[in-house]
């Protein structure tokens, strides 16, 4: 696992989780690893359509900082699929916690699937 | 309350919840707001040290999507303060699953005090 490169802007665990997941699309992806997604290609598929640079550096990120590992593919291809480690698991009470926010706060808004696996 | 400036991503909670809120900062400015802070001051003297013109800018987000209301200044001068509306205040959820999660898996935080009121 390699350092974080930014410095932590305070102690709070607020700031510090999102030093690390504070944008608009990491969140996204570690939605769809509870959801099982596995492969590069499954998380392009998403409706949001994640930027393949986009997502290689928010896998990248992701993995160094313990929350995902690299596994072999399913399908026995080359191409890495990615995993949760518990860290990332950790994350399923966030994830859940926005769903409901925007389930009940923002209208028009339906979870196709649930987060839990 | 202005229309939200830019397109939704897809109809997910998730998404639309990091549409208002997906950056390094929103949720510290409402973590101080559950905290009870109301003055600009108040955000711009939190440890990490929001810059201003981004301090602006979130608040304006923040209003413009019905989380938060302005005030009378406490101290009856003419600036404007700010108060979560129950929209602003059902974020609470969130930012407790954050702290949580950072508590337990990111070495060296701590909560100085709680984000309940």
């Amino acid at each position: 696992m390699k350092p974080t490169s930014t410095p932590r802007r305070s102690p709070g665990p607020v700031a510090c989780g999102l030093d690390l997941f504070g944008d608009k699309w990491t969140l996204l992806v570690v939605r769809d690893l509870l959801l099982g997604h596995q492969r590069f290609k499954d998380f392009t598929d998403s409706p949001e359509r994640i930027p393949t640079n986009i997502l290689t550096d928010r896998l990248n990120r992701l993995h160094d900082h313990g929350t995902i590992t690299r596994i072999p593919a399913p399908d026995g291809s080359r191409h890495s699929a990615y995993q949760l480690t518990p860290k990332g698991e950790a994350l399923l009470p966030v994830i859940t916690a926005i769903r409901d926010w925007g389930l009940q706060w923002e209208k028009g808004t339906r979870a196709s699937r649930t987060t839990t696996r």
